[in-house]
């Protein structure tokens, strides 16, 4: 299982140092929704945010102009963008011919929609599916039943990541559980005190 | 009717530019999305975007985190900003709730969503629903047919907002119809040798 730490709600210097901090220390770097949003693809773009062992995943969140936000985030360079399955398909089939031909991957935010909205997405085999919750619902999201429930429905689905409040235990029983390829933490890593110490931590248990 | 001239995809001079040249000349101004993903919207900020007659729009397009993009787009400040439909409908009854505390409006974009998603938001009654197709999916999008069978499924929504590759003729024509608070012109007014010129033919042909 890899573990992907997402980088939220600081400053655009702190994103930066924080990438940069857990470059090579996880297997991806998320930069989370907010980042672009506050500051800009252009400006991260100027500001340097490329790495040189970790993955970087953009969390674009995709829903229109598919092409041409993807285009600007592979040029960061992202290594991963994500898209919105609530999207069109047309969307979200010309943002995975763009992955595909980059030889770069799609992950795709399950977000608020159906068993029957997923089942046209399924034969993007080399797109990363990603389960989780909106974090404006709040309550308590169960990671490895998410997980479970989700394989069952779609057993032919071979990239699956998850988000939502997963702490160390929760991380260990998802490597133990043995399905999802991607586990993603966000404040419990880039939040911590010492977020490398933090990360070390989850690697630990999930390798 | 009222006229909003959506600026997209130019450099952040060329679309402060334009806000500015747009400003008393139609009834909103929108910043659509490739820009504060390209730019951010803390150097929107920065920059200083703030009209002084028109109101403005940011197609933000938030999908999650609502509060927390829609506090930073009313900061700028933004009369109008934009959520999905897609989104959970804790996201969509939160930046209402933030919209209405602060006098602002919420632009509900009907992107892609069943009549069934459309029908849990209608008691949102001061939020302007917005009409158009993908722009990925290409093809032509009749907004004087699309604009009456939203009507008909949905006759108690006051504010509707309809967008894709209006021209004069059709303008004039939504105008006729009569049920559109908002028509939305992209390219032909933005895109056009005398943007400002262009959006005055369109404002002719709508009051």
């Amino acid at each position: 299982m890899k573990l992907q730490a997402a980088i939220d709600r600081v400053s655009l210097d702190q994103a930066v140092y924080l990438a940069h901090a857990l470059d090579g220390v996880v297997d991806i770097v998320e930069l989370g929704t907010s980042i672009p949003k506050d500051f800009g693809l252009k400006t991260l773009n100027e500001r340097g945010v490329a790495l040189t062992q970790s993955e970087l995943l953009i969390d674009l969140k995709t829903i229109d102009e598919g092409v041409y936000e993807f285009t600007k985030g592979f040029e960061l360079p992202a290594d991963i963008l994500t898209v919105m399955a609530s999207a069109s398909i047309d969307t979200i089939e010309q943002v995975y011919a763009l992955s595909e031909k980059l030889g770069r991957q799609t992950f795709i935010d399950l977000l608020e929609v159906s068993d029957d909205q997923i089942a046209r997405l399924t034969h993007l085999n080399h797109a990363i599916f990603g389960l989780h919750h909106s974090k404006d619902t709040g309550g308590n999201f169960d990671a490895v039943a998410s997980v479970a429930q989700f394989h069952a429905a779609f057993p032919n689905v071979e990239h699956i990541a998850v988000a939502g409040g997963i702490n160390v235990s929760q991380a260990a029983k998802l490597a133990e559980q043995g399905i999802v390829e991607i586990a993603i933490v966000g404040g419990k890593i880039a939040g911590a005190d010492d977020p490398v110490a933090a990360a070390k931590e989850f690697m630990e248990v999930i390798k």
